[in-house]
């Protein structure tokens, strides 16, 4: 049994999102096993439990997370991770990642592979709005994917804006208003929010989102009426129902899951798509235990790791 | 982050039973968190995800351990696991426990309440059927809880049973037929079996069961008619239903989800009880994640660890 303490040293973004995409793929092409995330509730957060089976990768195990929203407090991340990965032939545990920073790299090529296909254009500006761990994961990604011919970036608080865009300058970054930042082709949504930021009118037609935040029951970012005018693939059905973007207005009532317009593995695998330049999409991401093992399997190819006794 | 490759070593089997006896009295009392284990089929096997949070011992994480019969082909175990740690304040993994030799311990621990709670009397006639690594850890937990005086052991290769019997021959344990194992005043069922071995008119009343065998769909070691006779306890209900001795019987509409008495939590905080010493009472244990909490709690108390880089 192998542990790979670093295992996102060296790993190239253009891989990660091509194993990503291939694992959508699987998805799409219903080949994949992969029950829906278990939350567990601790009394400064919760954590989640996401088992899987990737059999064309030949990959299976189980990722663990937290998100303890006060941790920074603690000089913490609010979100740390394990993947457990177990030899696939005798169920045996095979390798343990710490998958803190492969969380934020396997969310970002979800969005970077959704913008690939979703994208209204071959040139893009990029709306941002937030600015921690996942808004710079998402950007690196997709920059991978889609020519970006600006960035513009909004957090609440501006001095970090700023820092966040000085950071990504050399992909044309500049710190906006949140109603600019909405002004663009593809928006990427990072909040931790319990109430809509985004207000429909700001979102004009043929944007695409990627609605990243919303990743528990209670969180949404966008204005309900931007569901309603526009068509929402989900990465997962189940999971996205039950906490990603659409989980507050279906729980009210004010959107219904048969509305979705299909799964980024369907996208992916080409039987469904962007039907016209004016069409507003929506990436609605939970985060699957899928991309998890995906990304998984491409650091274990490649990072250090350290024999660590069993049996 | 600590690792422990051989956490069960020096482990007290009395101090294991009082520590998963907590876990079964906080389980009663509604104090646990712990959703239905869930299962992911691989090739040749299976694997299971278990997370929990026992707020009392406070300690939360998250067991995987697979099934693969043919693994001893291969010189593994059937059964390997693992169980990840988090610490509760800020869900960092704390500790990763080789869990294969704690997961017979836990099990057997169970065994050993539910036979204190619900044998007939204070010394006891053991039936042991089946002689694997369960079968062992079953007799040496009971043996902690119950008066042994005489174990009489069966399994279909009667050189295995004669191995075992030897094995425990301090205990005073015999080879024995199939029938006179049953036998008995406490019948423990450790057998793989998809059909039923064990006949009703083999089982007197006052007789309590173990049922261990059985804890995936189709599993199932004891006729049915022995069900009907009995008051079934079990270790969680979901579970139960879903995997453990009761699952075919369910399905095919000869048992009743109502019909069971209660579970073993609601027993150790006197909730539920023996009526009287000609019942016959019957524990049916799939197992729980709070077992594999409760002793690795004990087990990272005493064992020694290795440190490992995180963050």
């Amino acid at each position: 049994m192998r542990y790979f303490p670093d295992p996102d040293k060296n790993l190239d973004l253009g891989a990660v999102n091509r194993v990503v995409e291939a694992a959508f793929a699987d998805h799409g092409k219903g080949l994949v096993q992969m029950p829906p995330k278990i939350y567990v509730t601790l009394p400064a957060g919760d954590f989640r439990t996401m088992p899987g089976f990737l059999p064309t990768l030949g990959i299976a195990g189980v990722k663990i997370v937290n998100v303890h929203p006060d941790n920074p407090k603690m000089g913490l991340p609010t979100v740390m991770a394990l993947t457990i990965i177990l030899d696939i032939a005798t169920g045996k545990p095979a390798a343990i990642l710490n998958a803190t920073r492969l969380t934020d790299l396997r969310t970002g090529a979800a969005g970077a592979i959704a913008a690939k296909y979703l994208a209204p254009k071959k040139e893009c500006v990029l709306g941002v709005i937030g600015t921690g761990r996942q808004a710079e994961a998402q950007v690196r990604a997709t920059a991978q994917e889609i020519s970006l011919t600006g960035i513009r970036v909004w957090n609440r608080n501006s001095v970090h804006a700023s820092a966040f865009a000085a950071r990504l300058s050399p992909l044309s970054a500049e710190s906006v208003s949140l109603e600019q930042a909405c002004d663009c082709d593809v928006l990427v949504t990072t909040t931790p929010s319990r109430v809509p930021l985004i207000k429909s009118e700001w979102i004009h037609p043929g944007t695409h989102i990627n609605a990243i935040g919303a990743d528990a029951p209670g969180k949404e970012e966008l204005d309900p009426e931007i569901l309603h005018r526009a068509r929402v693939f989900v990465d997962d059905p189940a999971q996205a129902f039950h906490s990603g973007e659409i989980n507050v207005p279906i729980s009210t009532g004010n959107y219904q899951p048969w509305m979705i317009a299909g799964t980024l593995g369907e996208v992916v695998i080409g039987k469904k798509k962007r039907e016209n330049p004016d069409e507003i999409t929506i990436f609605d991401s939970t985060g699957l235990a899928i991309q998890d093992l995906a990304i998984a399997s491409l650091a274990m190819r490649q990072a250090p790791g350290m024999e660590l006794p069993f049996l």
